[in-house]
């Protein structure tokens, strides 16, 4: 078989309503709807292995502690395990937070409407939720039934449900609610869903305090969301005394597109939606009430339900669904907090910035490039925002640097360093953990492990054979005249020597120093800051330099408690890292083919070390 | 942390577009938009871990198969990887089919667009694609740009890339399109995105017949789908020389309605989508191309993609991007032509039994409850539609008895041996499996294994011994008076027995037969058909019988190429059903609390048996 050519014979378009004064599009969401979750419903929604009564149990205790308030627990005319459940729950002190409502399942027969009245005896609210199919297609190919017997039947259970809840006396202890679905709704139409309504209505007789749930369910996703949002707009307009009517929503998902129609559907005026965590259920499944709550929250619309510990939930779903949640589920999924390319680490880590220097803290105004949510407000970690892998550019690798290391490489140095990280990254062709990272950065700088070149001791005193210029009348010293002298023993490949040499400061003195060696580096780029807080500061620096003659930069970093000393570290990590090899000859030399060559400085530094 | 209670400080309702006059909700999708495959972008949509060559090589072949004929491949100037796949498919004599544009992305900057250019060198069809970010946020967190410089950078850059393609004889080889990009397009005002397209537009100087393509980003989906339709309307309605400009789409999907949104800003005058297969992409991914063009299929529309063997296209992008397929995505995943619950299971099948009276084939109107698309256009399989776990009903078990046995059981036995059925889903724990469902169906009823009864030889004859009724004048004769004479061998636990019984065909004379025994039912519900066709086709018999005197009932089923003996192995079966243990008494005895005892049949059996 092969997808038709024109599929225009065996699909039609699904009619539009024609409805030129809509008003949903001009309305926005401007508070919850009420929820109700069907995540217990018989079949457990269409599970592989659908849950044991634990897991059931479990479940529903999660759905209480995040806050729905209205739960649809069993079908329990349909199987004695269904029943059983609703019964522990009834029947077990406490297991039921007052405020909830237990809602229950049952299709439009005598027999089993009172086998479903009869799960709930004891309860303290119920809802009993009745259905029938209303489309043309259901009532001729499933029952047989002309609209007309579609209505009478609908009547009459509702009038049935009536007479054995609230017109029970000895029923008189629980307080009762009532929830008709025209299941089919999107594909019936629209005038002939507001009759049955309408007979239901009468048989039940609802009061403005207690209304009554239609619930107008897109069993199947058949047309664009707006489509469903002009039908449910229709119903609202059409249903009369609408003050004793709570319309709720129940989409499914198989064009993709049930959380837009459950928003378009709320503009136009639906007051409930019906829905499973993360859109299991049936096929596609149900629409997902976590995204549809944490869409209200992403607008400043409090959405009544708690997914601060996201986690938690995914944890409790997966083990009682046995389906994963995908890794690019709006949310909570694993991926949605991540970034990889190097353009939007960037950019993300930028914004990250702003608003550390606006001192902005957890609860002022948001806005992050590229996250729409603050991923604390879920429990996730601003530490798994950025991840690294081949693709990834400067940032990414810089954002780890300062989560783990609390250093803010210059943006030299992240260029630098994520070519080393590419390369990495490249080589063992995954993803590299932010472990992997911090490592490859204190091996690259000599950060723990000893460098070629390391400082022994040294001494940085006034350099009293050079006189400074004399301030200007009117103007401070000028302190680049104030230069220094840099004596010290310096350690190479395990060797100790003096060295001596004089500069405007530490840095250009030890410079100068290196160079009576013959190591000749220019000092291109240079930043120093405070890592950490109180007793436990040390200054990071970061120096980028040239060796002189040559375009090839390289960078060292250094990190200590003495500010001067970190300077100095900084300084030999970078000419470690000309010449990184412990083994032939320096690299040094080899990197100059386009400069002068500069003299083989190992044999020039044991050479001159005596003269110091 | 927790999710704040009034959430409204930290995020911002999305301001809606004020657009009353709106005119997309009027309309439906009537044709298949110019799709853009965005799958091999750099950084392979965020992979984990990205691909490699080969694969990135295979899925491009994939594309080109399956339709695509604009397929973004790469981010030239971000790495070598990507640039040498570049040159590599154009290098490789027939990797590009001739209809297939390569689209290629880059960043505003000059010697990125110089290098991305350099890497389309002698393709035959190139869209160069830059891009630059125009909201707020993004001009200030990231950028430092006012209004004024996006427009002079983004204008530049058009210039730069018309100097480098269209502007230059010795790129003449190449047909080259120009795709701006606003990115983060939903996040800005509209009025802007219309003065830097402006000005973009002018700077590349489009034809109609040659459009200038403008993508329009809903870089992270930031309001309900039906803003982003707005924010297209507006600017298709405010661009100027409408007819030399392709609108183009590239929705995320971090509130879950990237869907809807492509959905609705086509009504609203978009030609083009970008997406990924199966919702690839940052965070929560791109559109998913697959939905869209599916949903179009079955609205019937034609698609310009073939997803007729989507197992294939879902088999090559998990291998490629490693990530599953979510078993509820829609049409791809694997629970989405499932069914567990009964009654969806029933009336599907009601569905397929209509169709299949009203003798419709393959390309026939479609309507089938529950399901909105046909398995088999997209290559899958009907015996997969529904499937048995502990919560599913008798239609579930009868239509995999259907599929793999072909035996179409009458209503009474889907019932009962659903419940055998549920038995062992509730014993296992878990899903049953096809074959062990009809494993399960032939061990019930005895089709593989030999009964405790079963016919060894017979006879059928008229019965002499009873003159029928003459007919009356002007009417055929009365068939039931004419009465049948059983005589045969009847195996009871592998002893033989001769019996013989009077009735008015071969079921009941074999009835009265065994009730000369003490075997002693009642036949309530018989029913027959063939199965199979030509020579090997077969009668199978459905028997439901009650034991007299008891209102237990159990049913029987036989099999034969003999139309009378598998009446005959069916009233059997039923016997043996009564009595399915060698073992201990027979079980007929023990069901009779209610009415009168029959006596112990095995002893009388033997007693009688020589009489005959």
């Amino acid at each position: 078989m092969v997808m038709l050519k024109d599929p225009s014979k065996k699909y039609k378009r699904f009619p539009p309503l024609n409805l030129p004064d809509r008003q949903w599009p001009n309305k926005t969401i401007d508070k919850a709807p009420r929820w109700l979750s069907t995540d217990l419903r018989d079949g457990n929604q269409s599970l592989v292995d659908p849950m044991n009564g634990e897991q059931k149990w479990k479940y529903f205790r999660m759905l209480c502690e995040l806050g729905y308030k209205e739960i649809e627990v069993s079908f329990p005319s349909s199987s004695q395990t269904d029943f059983d459940f609703t019964r522990r729950l009834i029947e077990t002190e406490g297991a039921i937070p007052d405020d909830v409502w237990l809602q229950v399942l049952s299709p439009c027969r005598e027999d089993l409407i009172r086998r479903t009245v009869e799960s709930l005896k004891g309860s303290k609210k119920a809802i009993v939720h009745i259905y029938l199919a209303t489309s043309e297609c259901f009532r001729r190919v499933v029952f047989g039934f002309s609209e007309d017997q579609s209505v009478e039947l609908a009547s009459k259970c509702a009038a049935l449900v009536r007479s054995l809840t609230k017109d029970d006396p000895s029923q008189s202890g629980t307080e009762w609610a009532f929830e008709f679905s025209p299941e089919t709704f999107s594909d019936t139409s629209p005038e002939f869903v507001v009759r049955i309504c309408e007979a239901v209505k009468k048989a039940w007789e609802p009061t403005v305090e207690n209304p009554i749930i239609f619930n107008l369910p897109a069993t199947v996703e058949v047309a664009t969301p707006n489509v469903y949002a002009d039908q449910i707009e229709f119903f609202c307009r059409n249903i009369t005394e609408r003050e004793k009517v709570c319309v709720s929503l129940h989409p499914h998902n198989d064009r993709g597109t049930a959380s837009a129609a459950a928003e378009l559907a709320q503009m136009a005026g639906a007051d409930r939606v019906e829905g499973c965590l993360f859109g299991n259920g049936e096929r596609t499944g149900n629409v997902d009430l976590v995204t549809l709550a944490l869409n209200l929250y992403t607008q400043g619309v409090t959405p009544n339900v708690d997914f601060s510990d996201l986690g938690k939930v995914i944890r409790i779903v997966e083990e009682c669904n046995k389906i994963e949640v995908h890794p690019r589920a709006p949310y909570g999924g694993s991926l949605v907090v991540c970034a990889f390319s190097g353009s939007h680490q960037d950019a993300i880590k930028k914004g990250f910035q702003v608003r550390e220097n606006e001192g902005k803290g957890y609860d002022d105004y948001w806005q992050v490039p590229y996250l729409p949510l603050d991923p604390q407000d879920i429990g996730r970690d601003y530490q798994a925002v950025i991840r690294v892998n081949s693709q990834s550019g400067k940032g990414g690798a810089a954002w780890v640097i300062q989560q783990h290391l609390h250093l803010d490489l210059p943006r030299g140095l992240q260029v630098a360093f994520s070519q080393v990280v590419q390369n990495m990254a490249e080589k063992k062709g995954r993803e590299l953990l932010p472990t992997e990272i911090t490592d490859l950065f204190r091996q690259t700088y000599f950060l723990t492990q000893s460098p070629r070149f390391s400082i022994v001791d040294y001494t940085i005193s006034p350099d009293r054979s050079a006189s400074p210029a004399p301030p200007e009348p009117g103007k401070t010293q000028d302190t680049t005249s104030l230069r220094r002298l840099f004596e010290g023993v310096v350690s190479v490949d395990g060797l100790e020597y003096k060295l001596r040499g004089r500069g405007n400061g530490p840095i250009s003195s030890l410079a100068n120093a290196l160079r009576t060696v013959g190591i000749d580096l220019d000092v291109q780029d240079y930043k120093e800051h405070a890592v950490g807080r109180g007793r436990d500061v040390k200054a990071a620096t970061y120096i980028e330099c040239t060796a002189a003659g040559t375009k090839k930069t390289v960078w060292g970093v250094g990190i200590d408690e003495d500010v001067v000393q970190s300077s100095l570290i900084a300084l030999l990590s970078a000419a470690s890292n000309f010449t990184p090899s412990r083994q032939g000859s320096p690299v040094l030399s080899k990197t100059t083919a386009n400069g002068p060559q500069p003299p083989d400085f190992l044999s020039v530094l044991e050479a001159k070390a005596a003269d110091v």
